[in-house]
């Protein structure tokens, strides 16, 4: 399918079927509603299986990596070495990624989208696009066309999480400087003011803040031309890793395979499947908030509730495979509970 | 030992301890402090332990049941036979406490402190002090002596646990009313007025939450000569299962045993707890801000931070099972990960 296709086939959750997984949590001994957000993931969780019958099975969380030329710019606390290094902990199993993923009882997949450097691991899923994005303070970060490339891989890895069973996925990056480029995404597509959104990213002194804010000015500046469309926008501006991300949201909305997004960055691919397929958001879970400070004005701009706000700013997929308990928590509540008939009480208030 | 001993062995945690966990914690593969709250968690957890060397084995939340007389009042969108029958509910593991415990690998233990209705099931911890609490709006809740009695229910199922290797325990509670003497004990305790405090329950509406308001006023007011002090407070206007709440997390405490704590009445008798010995603070782990309005008053006012906000409002140990779910993650965090050197990276910021 082409994207357009793929755009196309994303349907809004029923809301018939959403109204008869209420119609059950409203008759499982508890006051109405008193599971709160639990009762909203249940219900949706419930409203995307074809049998109203919902179950965590196989989840995964996808580690999208890429480089940023941007890095050059002086806008990390960490070389872009890191990105490469912290590939091989992933792939040794020794990243936060792994061990929270462990908790969650997921699998995790590193893909190398935009990667510098041509690393060859046992392990490593390697479907790099490009050696890294271009400086986007100097230009766009790549062609539409190498986009479009990007957002296949993750489409991609819809597919084959769709084929192995997966009723569920996570959504996570690597890439030194890759909050740079999100902000500057955020900036163009929510709109907003560059300073709202640019935060300290894994550690940067206020120095480094101000030069970050104005990277991404410059860089929406120097790609004015290319902000026409989110398409061009993700291509002028944004990361492999990124595109990536939006492309699995798209791809898992088309399966109906909800998806649990991590933070900042993940947020900035998923802003960008929601501006390509505004139903798309219906099959989003947002983990958390992120403690880099924009985070929060996405949420706020779009409505949006992160599930949980632990102060975290690793990315990785750390936020979502701590969502994707909560998520696994509130399917068994809809499906394990005793019902009101069952434990001879009046349903009440 | 006598309630004073254990009170008096209550010591605030090693700044020492908590120091090296910190240190550990930031020579993990990840930049300092960017897992947030769990590093926090991570830390606590690790000073908590002998060697430093954390770890979640056989945990366990405890239900504390007990009735009330103030449900006289008018004060709740249940009848009080609901207690039982919710008993009943947890012995047959379909209660959202069974299904969220299981998820969280915990066990749970249901005790009767106050219940009305003499049950004996397989299974109930029976431990009746008193059958239910006086209407709190019209007397005291019971003698200072039956406080005492409760409180050490909850001492022993403390020394319990300690007693069977366990090392995090959970606290909930079930009890027709029973928002209403909690919301009387945190309006006595902290201070705040009643109407800042005094919230929806399962489930009033307008009226029936201006009555409970009125009823909170009138237990306050018919009590005053009781509420000299924390002890003879929680025996004036708080519940049997309260007691035995604030007790458990004494005794763990005095154990150095911590206790994640559920929500807005579980609260009430962790802040009776504190007030009688304040080092405990350091022992629990608040797992979520209620749905219940008041819960955000108790929080802003000691100036704690709950883990989670999903809206609950059940009760039961809900939230707790959940709070163990993230502190488990914490701890695998802290024991699991590679550090720089393992993974061969320069630390950074």
């Amino acid at each position: 399918m082409s994207l357009q296709e793929i755009i196309e086939s994303i349907r809004p959750i029923d809301p018939d079927r959403l109204q008869k997984a209420r119609e059950r949590l409203d008759n499982l001994t508890k006051p109405r509603g008193s599971l709160g957000v639990l009762e909203q993931i249940a219900a949706r969780m419930a409203a995307l299986d074809r049998e109203l019958k919902p179950v965590v099975r196989a989840p995964k969380v996808f580690v999208f990596v890429g480089d940023h030329g941007v890095t050059e710019e002086g806008v990390s606390a960490y070389p872009a070495e890191v990105t490469t290094l912290m590939v091989h902990n992933f792939l040794n199993g020794g990243a936060a990624i792994n061990v929270l993923a462990r908790c969650a009882g997921a699998e995790v997949r590193v893909v190398d989208v935009g990667m510098r450097d041509d690393v060859t691991l046992p392990g490593l899923v390697r479907r790099n696009v490009r050696r890294g994005a271009g400086n986007i303070a100097r230009g766009p970060a790549m062609p539409v066309e190498e986009a479009l490339q990007a957002l296949a891989v993750g489409v991609e890895m819809a597919d084959q999480a769709q084929a192995e069973g997966s009723t569920l996925v996570g959504l996570g990056e690597m890439g030194i400087g890759n909050t740079t480029p999100s902000a500057a995404l955020y900036a163009a597509l929510l709109p907003c003011e560059p300073e709202e959104i640019v935060g300290r990213g894994t550690g940067l002194d206020d120095a480094g803040l101000e030069r970050k804010v104005e990277t991404v000015r410059r860089a929406l500046a120097v790609n004015r031309e290319r902000l026409s469309d989110p398409l061009s926008t993700l291509a002028a501006v944004g990361g492999l890793e990124i595109a990536a991300i939006a492309g699995l949201c798209l791809g898992a909305a088309a399966h109906r395979l909800p998806v649990v997004v991590d933070g900042f960055i993940s947020g900035a691919g998923a802003l960008v499947a929601m501006r390509l397929a505004p139903a798309v958001r219906d099959y989003l879970f947002f983990s958390h908030v992120s403690a880099e400070a924009g985070h929060r004005v996405f949420f706020a701009r779009e409505n949006l509730r992160p599930l949980l706000s632990l102060d975290m700013r690793l990315g990785e997929g750390t936020g979502a495979a701590i969502g994707m308990q909560i998520i696994r928590d509130a399917v068994a509540i809809y499906n394990e509970m005793a019902t009101f008939q069952d434990a001879g009480i009046e349903p009440g208030a």
